[in-house]
């Protein structure tokens, strides 16, 4: 048996060929009844859970699409379905997961293993959804000009640090002022509103055709700063949480190794662009083009997540600073299948992940919690839409359409409810607040939009591949 | 906090945008060591095994090819290299894995929360495998065609009964008559000689641009059907071992199964396809076509899977069934840079996992494994090829490419000495036999079907995506 474990752990080995011989072994499994989830389970739940996604984001962002919505919103109201307010398909930390019973029911998981396996699958999925965002940045990287974005780059500047500021500054002077809401509560708070989605803005411009426009460009720019800026926030916020005062050395270290790591990626893009292109000219095997490009963006997203930065800034570096040249233009056609399937698991998962149950005013914890949402909400939407007039020296930009598409905050807010409920500093009803703007401007930002940048024509055929 | 939690889990809050905030709340975290893994460090410990898989598939893909191998030698060749044998980089049940050394080293993993990370790594890892080989079947039934199938299925069905018989009596009987080995191990062994590595052969053959000879088709359509009849065998096997008799109805049920669902498919393939047509046909955003291909892709591998077959015959079959109509070549197309990103994952695990220990002759106990396996890999090569002989009423088949195409056992050789190792009736001297038969015949068979197969053209460009 050792000899096997050295060569292939047997639980791989089941798994390997997608075999279950458990159920062959009958009583030798019961007699031990597994702490571990067996592998082909968990493959089986994984390959459910891809079904449940493909189905949710392909009928509901057909569906949106039809209604003249961004795809995106579709995909995210299908995870809402599938996930933990409706069907309970793709759950990450409920007890209810239905694709569990499935298992049980049609493929013979034993419910001694039930629980691992949920264990497991969630684990992959989760790493799935974050591959997929990564990629989307990728992507987003690849269809960005870096001149383009670095002549924008002092608006966007400008933007950002108001859309961090105003947000933050009313947010918490707010609470503080209106709610009576103690000072640390009020700048966890406030904190979580700074911070835009990346991952949404991008994709529901890049959808309407508007991410190359000198405004696409800017938001782009400025949702990178602010999530930098963010974190520094959150850094900033947590060590006074904890400890009643600035952690200055960590804060330093961040901001040192922040601006290092961008303005590395982008002085050495010349490097790493010419590195690609010899490579992807060299090969001659399958996998030439895209594999090398892979290697420089999951590269660049380590070192961006090492550094306690974002794995997703490292990888829109590393499409940023690939070029438009012959490999590049193949790269970027070869990218959009990948994308097509794995971008969809992360916009279903936030879709999944979001319960409506805090939005029910008959559970008493969440009346308080919808009123300081509704202040926190408008705060947020007016917060960035006043960004939006930041923008100065260009000739008659859509400021509105700059301001609306900072609004989703996406994930960015729930980390920052996170940190602070596990710090403690959050009440119950701050909680739910926070919660429930990141919800309504994850989910107005679409059709917002679309509204504001008034696309008359249709996404190109070409993308929709 | 409980809100929170219904809403995102803090630990897939803190992953989902790449961050680690764990460093930034110090203390908080050492006062409670962490037994769950931190989601950030898997995705970071999956994105530096990502690059080194990538690194090593390209790099042995492209130093094969130059010397005139097939790439997937290569690959594999590149998996040992980063694997258990070598630099201990991607490693499935080692406390040895470097990666997670460079994650303490670089990203600031505490040690606490090492094993935890390693083990939900491992299990990504592995799903992410497996994925892979699923997507190759699929691409390969996406490569062949039903007809062309079918229209050699008796001869492959000759072929594959042959190449069961023949090494499977062959080992039993030599083991108990040359070395004194009890029936039961003996059977175990010789059930381990039975069923091809679909995965292996199949991209060989595509690689050498054999796959839709006739040849080519009768190996594949062999692989798939003794790859059956090794599940139907090691049923029997197995449940011999473990109570001394047969459990006839699991064997029944199997029998039934395997039938229905081969049937199912074939019969239903018309449905299918159209509705993939209709579906394709009909949808105007990303991912058109090649989401409900995966919809259909990974059902009917859940459904392999569930019934205890394997979801990889799931998966060819759903290839097999898309024709060629105007979105399934479009399909064949898009799924290819899926395929070069997916593929090699599964190609270096099997490499990774390989474990050269077993080869030291001065370990004694492999002494005597040696000896047995060398018996062991004449009988698996010599069984196979004896099977090449049985195709009959063609013209001037290549009998001996189709041996050969027959010859590695890739993983599932593996699975039965697990099963029977952790049943007990393996020695240890059969069990390092029965992995070095394995090793050798996996490794040898992507050379020598270059050779038997003489091709003087090199793979088609168009493939070299």
């Amino acid at each position: 048996m050792d000899l096997v474990t050295g060569f292939f752990s047997p639980d791989s080995m089941f798994s390997s060929w997608g075999l279950n011989f458990f159920p062959i072994l009958g009583t030798a499994t019961e007699a031990h009844p597994p702490v571990e989830a067996e592998s082909t389970m968990v493959l089986l739940g994984i390959l459910l859970s891809l079904i449940a996604i493909f189905v949710a984001s392909k009928a509901g962002g057909e569906f949106a699409n039809w209604l003249g919505f961004p795809p995106v919103l579709g995909e995210l109201l299908g995870g809402v379905i599938i996930g933990v307010s409706a069907l309970n398909l793709v759950v990450f930390d409920s007890s209810h997961s239905v694709i569990i019973s499935i298992l049980e029911k049609t493929a013979g998981l034993s419910p001694d293993a039930a629980s691992a396996t949920f264990k497991a699958q969630s684990e992959v999925l989760e790493i799935l959804s974050e591959l997929g965002v990564i990629i989307l940045l990728f992507e987003i990287g690849l269809e960005s000009n870096i001149e383009q974005l670095l002549a924008v780059g002092i608006q966007a500047f400008v933007v950002a640090s108001l859309g961090v500021v105003v947000p933050f500054v009313a947010g918490t002077a707010g609470l503080i002022i209106i709610f009576h809401v103690p000072v640390i509560p009020a700048v966890f708070a406030g904190a979580a509103l700074t911070a835009t989605s990346i991952g949404i803005t991008s994709r529901v411009l890049s959808e309407i055709g508007c991410l190359s426009t000198q405004e696409g460009q800017i938001i782009l720019g400025a949702a990178v700063i602010d999530d930098v800026l963010g974190i520094l926030i959150l850094a900033v916020v947590a060590s006074l949480a904890k400890t009643g005062e600035i952690d200055v050395t960590n804060i330093i270290y961040l901001i040192i190794s922040a601006t290092v790591f961008i303005v590395g990626a982008i002085v050495l893009g010349k490097f790493f662009n010419g590195t690609f292109v010899a490579l992807a000219s060299q090969f001659k095997t399958r996998g030439r083009v895209v594999v090398p490009a892979l290697i420089l963006a999951f590269t660049l997203a380590y070192i961006g997540g090492a550094i306690h930065l974002e794995a997703i800034l490292g990888a829109f570096a590393a499409g940023l600073v690939l070029d438009e040249t012959e490999p590049g233009r193949e790269l970027e056609e070869l990218i959009k299948p990948i994308a097509d399937v794995i971008v969809p698991v992360f916009f279903v998962a936030v879709g999944a992940k979001t319960n409506l149950g805090v939005l029910n005013p008959a559970v008493p914890e969440n009346r308080e919690g919808l009123i300081i949402a509704t202040f926190l909400i408008v705060v947020a939407i007016v917060g960035k839409i006043a960004a939006g007039w930041g923008v100065f020296g260009l000739d008659n930009p859509n400021r509105l359409g700059i301001g609306v598409g900072m609004i989703p905050r996406g994930e960015v807010g729930l980390v920052f409810a996170a940190v602070g409920s596990a710090s403690g500093a959050l009440s119950p009803a701050l909680d739910v607040a926070i919660i429930l703007m990141v919800i309504i401007t994850t989910f107005l930002a679409p059709p917002l939009l679309r509204i504001v940048f008034k696309t008359e024509v249709p996404p190109p055929l070409s993308e929709t591949t």
